[in-house]
């Protein structure tokens, strides 16, 4: 397949202590689908510098690219940036147009913690937005944004413009409600073996105490992803069931 | 730390394709904290053997736990059972005790596909649960769940007791809206040298248009936990503002 790969490191005590629910994964995952390029990996790592060091040398090194989210804030758990210097042996230094530019916005709030702000990868291009007064950065193929969601996904919107990209990756769903994946399971990979290329997918869901399940065809030949689909409607109504086309509501 | 440690890896291409919103991670993770166990890493990966054989064999060795939630229904696409097989080098083979459960319950259900759902790692124990007729299973250090959110907490419920445990990880909050990180970065960075055995975090969020910033103290130490939480509610008021016990409310 053609289209370009991709891998997301969430760098953040908070998800791991539960504190947090993510939403940035889901996020970026819809906007690399639309944008066609692959997620193949996520990985949830501490504020420790060595396990940052190191997931970011794995995934960079295994991916097209890498988008990290989290810790460039101005406080001291904040050590993505300096932790992506290290991984890529260059030295950590105040971007002096970046310092210029925060300098002339934030006037005497602009104190040392901010300038951890400025403070970049040498090499690193910012990633100006317009959620913060501070950018991430990209080095190489490694995007750096900020765990706050609505920051992140200024900084995702600004970067888009310049990311490589597939064939959109499409979707279609279908589902029945009272459906049981165990009597459908034969019938469903039947129609994966004629469409090889597809990832076809099932997914149980509980509505109203009773189980149904999603049939989702995933990939970039629309045609054949509309055919395949047509082919999981026929294997739901073969249940007695009335099959509803696209995604169950939320449960 | 004397606590013992767990990743997660969550397996499905539902995740990485942005269909679904995870909502596992999270809950696995406060569990883990309730029980002392500290998650040190979450990774997600593809239906794809030799990502998940990969990571399993990786996440067991570094960890105390591995927990994997996803991939063990009657579908193609369910894969993870005989890929937890394969990473411990062992027969994949009839459960024989689940068979005949599970036959005895289902009765003519009980077909091909679900025979898969009894098929398990040679030394596997099962986890059986209120949600699901077909159990998870344990092998080694290695716990393996469904991905439907309610049959999870099903099978973590069972699981826990026989978990080793830890001191219970405690967390305290306290917020300041209107308080910008950078004003205080340099405050909470001293509170932080002086609890060296604390996590301190500091986590910006918006609210009707206003920044704020919460401050988390995390660890097992509670009146550590609660002396720090006192010098940052001290740093919040430093700043003219009205700090607030507890989390800010969700944004």
């Amino acid at each position: 397949m053609s289209n370009p790969t991709a891998a997301i490191l969430i760098i953040g005590n908070e998800i791991l202590s539960g504190r947090t629910q993510d939403v940035n994964v889901q996020f970026i995952a819809q906007r690399l689908a639309e944008l066609g390029i692959k997620l193949q990996e996520v990985r949830v790592v501490p504020d420790v510098p060595q396990r940052i060091i190191g997931a970011v040398n794995e995934l960079r090194a295994a991916y097209g690219m890498l988008f990290t989210t989290g810790g460039i804030g101005p406080t001291h758990d904040d050590i993505t940036s300096e932790c992506i210097a290290a991984a890529f042996g260059v030295p950590w230094e105040v971007h002096e147009e970046t310092a210029r530019e925060m300098k002339e916005r934030m006037g005497e709030r602009y104190n040392a913690a901010r300038q951890r702000m400025a403070t970049m990868p040498r090499g690193a291009i910012p990633i100006r937005n317009e959620a913060s007064i501070a950018p991430g950065f990209s080095i190489g193929n490694v995007h750096v944004m900020a765990g706050v969601p609505r920051i992140m996904q200024s900084m995702m919107q600004a970067l888009e413009p310049s990311l490589p990209r597939g064939e959109r990756i499409e979707m279609r769903a279908v589902y029945g409600l009272g459906v049981m994946e165990g009597a459908i399971a034969e019938g469903l990979a039947a129609i994966q073996d004629r469409f090889p290329a597809l990832d076809l997918g099932s997914y149980p869901f509980k509505r109203d105490g009773a189980w149904g399940v999603a049939l989702v065809a995933k990939g970039t030949d629309l045609p054949a992803i509309e055919e395949a689909t047509r082919q999981a409607t026929d294997l739901i109504a073969a249940q007695g069931v009335e099959p509803v086309q696209g995604e169950p509501p939320i449960f």
